[in-house]
């Protein structure tokens, strides 16, 4: 155990699959596997089949004396706490000791996020916005999400929990529910989940002809609108115009708060392209405060989404520090001492 | 000159007067005075004054040979290139290398940023924030103003303007005109001006029987709005509702961004005390994402509104450094190397 540990272990794991792999201090993903998250009811086999299924991946390029620390990203994910918190749509009770139960079980240290700051750690470290010092990832999937990198550091608050955008108001009367329970969250409009419901809207409420009327009106998805936009259906590329003028919005308001030299789009709907960018730069422009027109850049993902949040989670790997008691306290009011 | 240096000078500079004073390293002012912004059309005269006053302040005290820098809070002021920026509402052109001239002009080091920021950094050096890492200052006066604080670090972005959130638009449609052209800002409503106008609009819109109607409305103050309300004025009392509303709106947006531990309130109509906080914190508590319901605090300055500017800038004259070739630059779309 004395040799030296070139790799570090990256693990997302999101609401369907975790994905992980083991990862060199270049970025390269040596190996990389994955399981289902919500296969086992409990959480300890979960962890047992984690642990079994990374050895194995390990032990296929002779790596297991070679790890120099694991990096989580996860949902509601606390990187002061190493918990899992409250409030997110998991199978297992929250919170959930995480980091403590990865770092005991492998004897590594672990360190870990939630998923959009492990994106935007991947993206800084790896990808599209290496060299910049203040940007903003937003993860565009089923919800909104947000890492916020301020000066070089990524921002998690008082807290840990900084950094959720996607829960900012963009409609205050009559807006849509959102899963936290309050209405109008720019997560109900700009997610993948919002693209549909927008889509479905539309079919309800106009006669407009739309290729999307083939389809059961419940069962549009945000791929659906993007197939027929990309047909040249017009209610379809409204859909797009309407979720990027609010997305735009939300970007010149962003922009006020730290003056981020670019934006960063990244998820399953950010593949939209320009369908989604040109509508989205045309309201960011529209909307921003003088100082700031056509200064603010945005970019989008360099890095596959298979391969971003691992890398993410893995260049959070670095930073992993052994187990310490702090680690094992409760969430509470006041902050835990930070992990790291 | 030899001599130890146990003293800063911090200047505020406002849109009416500007305030300079002597300030020892535990934020006691040993002298301050004040002359008029707006008195001379050339900037060179203005500098001619403030300097001949300040000399004039050090040798009333003995400290000519005392000052280890000075600090100064001014609008648009820009931390990393040393220069008062366009689009502020001065007398004179711009932009203004004021950082430089002050040094040249003194001989001593000069840092300069905001007045929002030069009040947070005196609240966290001096005031409610001592002790606290992560907060937003938010200044109530003619506009909105902030100043925010992660990690125990002010936020200055990527080109030193981060922190404008009296520019957040809050209302999206027919919203009140703004200085910077656009409508719906914070500050069209939660600045002292701001309540002034609603208190006009409420006057014109209603006949309901209101103190306020004794005055010409276009007359209206926010001083006349506070002092309608606590002599029980009902419409008067509803104008404070409204504005306490829509900046808990806004404090609650503010933080999903980065996870304050509190907002402190500072300025002119922040003197309007539970008048202004009561209807604010329940907003700000009633739109809260739930993992922060009841753990945001809201406090008001502690400091003397007179005192808090000088001794945030001056708190900043321990940072200065001494001039260098790119604090000369202009500003450009790329930051020059910052002053410190």
């Amino acid at each position: 155990m004395n040799s030296p540990k070139p790799y570090v272990i990256g693990i997302d794991m999101g609401g369907t699959n975790t994905v992980f792999g083991v990862v060199d201090a270049r970025g390269v993903v040596l190996a990389s596997n994955s399981i289902k998250t919500r296969k086992h009811a409990d959480f300890n086999d979960y962890i047992d089949e984690l642990h079994t299924e990374i050895m194995r991946l390990l032990s296929s390029i002779d790596a297991e004396d070679k790890i120099f620390g694991i990096g989580v990203g996860a949902p509601n994910a606390n990187y002061f706490t190493g918990m899992i918190e409250d409030g997110v749509n998991l199978p297992w009770p929250t919170p959930i000791p995480f980091a403590q139960m990865l770092s005991e079980k492998f004897g590594i240290p672990v360190a870990i996020t939630n998923d959009a700051n492990a994106a935007a750690i991947g993206e800084m470290t790896y990808g599209a916005a290496r060299g910049l010092k203040d940007f903003i990832m937003i993860t565009l999937g089923t919800g909104v999400g947000s890492g916020i990198v301020i000066n070089g550091q990524l921002v998690y608050g008082h807290d840990g929990f900084a950094g959720e955008l996607g829960h900012v108001i963009v409609k205050r009367n009559n807006g849509r529910l959102c899963g936290c329970g309050r209405t109008g969250c720019l997560e109900t409009y700009c997610s993948a989940t919002g693209v549909a419901r927008t889509a479905r809207e539309y079919v309800e409420i106009t006669d407009e002809p739309s290729l999307l009327r083939d389809i059961p009106v419940e069962e549009i998805t945000s791929k659906d609108v993007y197939d027929a936009a990309m047909a040249g259906d017009e209610l379809a590329k409204r859909v797009f115009e309407y979720t990027g003028n609010i997305l735009g919005e939300a970007l010149a308001d962003f922009t006020v708060f730290s003056s981020p030299e670019a934006f960063v789009i990244f998820g399953g709907l950010a593949k939209s392209g320009e369908l989604l960018l040109r509508p989205l730069r045309e309201s960011m422009e529209r909307n921003m405060l003088s100082i700031w027109k056509n200064k603010v850049k945005v970019l989008q993902s360099e890095l596959k989404e298979a391969d971003a949040a691992v890398l993410g989670a893995s260049a959070l790997g670095w930073e992993a520090k052994p187990l310490t008691v702090t680690m094992v306290q409760p969430a509470s009011a006041a902050p835990a001492a930070p992990m790291a």
